[in-house]
């Protein structure tokens, strides 16, 4: 039976807007997937009166009402109690829990105060959630047909308690496995993709959820069986399906990002890369070096911001700076030329453009970006225009380089179809 | 009077997770600064039995709540119809709003649909907000004591609507003028503060709150006065203390971020920076190019990730590589003056550091960074160390870029104060 649920946060820091609340989003997205109906939000402070009213609320309409935060070992820290209090139950010392706090404080070098063993107090009959991430258990409290799950407040602890800790106990009274894949698309807007892929998007089970990130979507397919080998197989169908709608524009399955993507495609195929960026100023190479382990296959990047960088670091010409101007397709070829007798690196990336507000003309507008792709003495340079009407430096830059990355990776994978596209230099 | 408010955010994007719900925390901060209270934040679908059962509550035990979203022109958009229907009032076309639509429609080269006009049915004597950043106007509504503020759901229009319509509203019924300032603070973390300037904090008018940001603090100055004046010179006072208490760690006031400080400063004092980056690996220079304008003060950045590129690319001694290793203050050095023979600008930043996960050693564990600052053929040189015990790359990363500019910041400001530490090359 499809549960109702909502979520609680409890903290005041919330509620004063001293910290973004991001455990509605996550949970909500977590319960969307395993087939929770969630129907309400609601953040309280830290404050007896009022966060038993609300929560009073949420027992008479929710089976089941999330709280997070209010956990921790000081006397503002109310859930727990409050919650016990409403649902009629008493709470005991647990010496095993006791025990795990201790342990907690010897391995991080701390020392607890007294008050950090009011955290060892559990609810009678409850389900205690070990918190391996922190000092605060979780308890899944079952009373009157009613659940009530707390979790601890901090990001960092809430997210592996949910994953490792909430969720097995969901799929357990869901009586079904639900698991989830998320499909990495590039080169497609949301709309375009959900037309392109309407007929899958109707599927019942399992079930493709779109969602829009920036410069690229995320298709979340979801499947629920009684086993975990026929969940996995129908989503594997599913993939294969959605596969043959978008070809080469699906870049991975349950990756991170596209340049996590490409720098593991790199490191696989032993290969190197080196960039050199004008508008992107050194957003590319950062987005590179962001992944662990980057030094295996990047080791130059040369940012050309003015004319003369372009012209001392990376050989382009002056009549050719002068003839067709900065921002054009011969400048990017000659800066990936350029790069590659400098770097050696298997891939060469150059990237000029127009980042905006000003600086665009009729012929060039903000938002023009070439980008040259320097592979086996050959180029491949594309003209791209990213202008989405607002003028936004920031996206501007940041769809260059995913389209950048994204060249590499066609030019690795699908390195047969895009052969055309290099030229001779 | 102080006034109790709330906030209910009308979404069933935001319920089901897809969207991150930064409302609260916005109006919340606002509402903070202005003196009024939030006491709860609550989210619902587009559904009109769970809306109006939450919208009942809050009006019952609210002065004032603050309702974001469901103002477009569908019929799941229900915010206004059921305000207004609880509220006991109708609602009416309004010409004037139906020809500030048209208007937009005509400015932006779009066509209206006839539902659009839905958005120019108005509640009757409603104060109107009118919307320049979209087709739907926002709605105060006052009745018996119970106030509504109807506002539209996208962020790009929730925002100014705010600032410009609301904000002048709660200042005029609050009979005060209520004014912030933001100090911004590099240089010490937020407990420290928090000790270096408790008896500002205890402060009741101006109010002093303090809020941690990625690396710095923001300390905010809030004054309740009868005229903007009187408020204005309350916060100035303030501000002269916190700045005689925390001296050079005051890098602005009212500043979007320490990269953008730095940015302005170089282009008003009409110098030049050049970087050459190995951890940060290009995270700097793109915080600099992010700047629109930048190209004024930034020409070249050299991106040496790899030993080869130090080497060729600034002039790095293989010697010195091999006798101290790429993570050295000579090292950092020699990279910098390579950099600037290259460059020719005025200043030179150098960063070499482990940002880990791997790579550290006893000696020079994850976290160690050397910056080294050219600058009129003298170098000043700092080693940092950026572990906080997690090894998060990325706030190593990020911090070695603050730490740069910070180093910058103080060589153009407090020429005098850290010019000892400049040494001849």
């Amino acid at each position: 039976m499809k549960k109702n649920a909502e979520i609680i946060c409890v903290g005041t820091e919330i509620i004063l807007g001293d910290i973004q609340n991001t455990h509605t989003q996550f949970l909500s997205q977590e319960l969307a997937a395993l087939g929770v109906n969630v129907f309400y939000h609601s953040s309280v402070g830290d404050n007896d009166n009022r966060f038993k009213q609300i929560l009073k609320t949420a027992l008479e309409r929710s089976d089941i009402v999330f709280l997070t935060g209010g956990l921790g070992p000081t006397t503002d820290d109310i859930t727990k109690e409050i919650t016990c209090e409403l649902m009629g139950i008493e709470c005991e010392m647990s010496e095993e829990v006791k025990a795990r706090i201790m342990t907690f404080f010897v391995n991080t070098n701390k020392k607890p105060t007294m008050n950090n063993f009011k955290q060892a107090m559990v609810p009678q009959n409850s389900i205690v959630l070990d918190n391996d991430w922190g000092t605060a258990p979780g308890f899944i409290i079952e009373k009157d047909g009613k659940t009530a799950v707390l979790l601890p407040g901090p990001p960092r602890e809430l997210k592996p308690m949910f994953e490792y800790r909430v969720k097995p106990y969901l799929q357990k009274i869901n009586d079904e496995t639900i698991i989830s894949k998320n499909v990495r698309v590039f080169g497609i807007g949301e709309s375009a993709l959900d037309e392109k892929i309407s007929h899958l998007v109707l599927s019942q089970n399992p079930t493709v959820a779109l969602y829009a990130k920036t410069g690229e979507v995320l298709v979340r397919v979801t499947s629920k069986e009684k086993t975990k080998e026929k969940a996995e197989s129908s989503i594997d169908d599913m993939i294969g399906k959605i596969k043959a709608e978008l070809g080469d524009m699906v870049y991975g399955i349950d990756k991170d990002s596209l340049h996590q993507t490409v720098v593991e495609m790199l490191v696989d195929n032993n290969k190197t890369i080196a960039v050199a960026e004008s508008c992107t100023g050194g957003m590319l190479a950062q987005k590179i070096t962001g992944i662990a382990g980057a030094s295996q296959i990047f080791g130059l990047g040369i940012i050309s911001y003015a004319n003369e960088a372009k012209i001392n670091e990376l050989g382009v010409k002056k009549e050719t700076l002068e003839q067709f101007g900065a921002v054009s397709e011969e400048v990017a070829t000659q800066m990936a030329v350029g790069l590659s007798k400098k770097s050696g690196a298997d891939f060469n990336i150059a990237i000029t453009g127009i980042a905006g507000p000003s600086g665009g003309t009729e012929d060039k507008p903000v938002g023009t970006v070439y980008i040259a792709l320097e592979h086996n003495k050959k180029v491949w340079c594309e003209r791209y225009n990213f202008n989405r009407g607002t003028l936004e430096r920031d996206y501007i830059r940041n769809s260059t380089c995913l389209s950048a990355l994204n060249m590499v990776r066609l030019s690795i994978d699908f390195s047969q179809n895009v052969s055309k596209k290099f030229m001779d230099i």
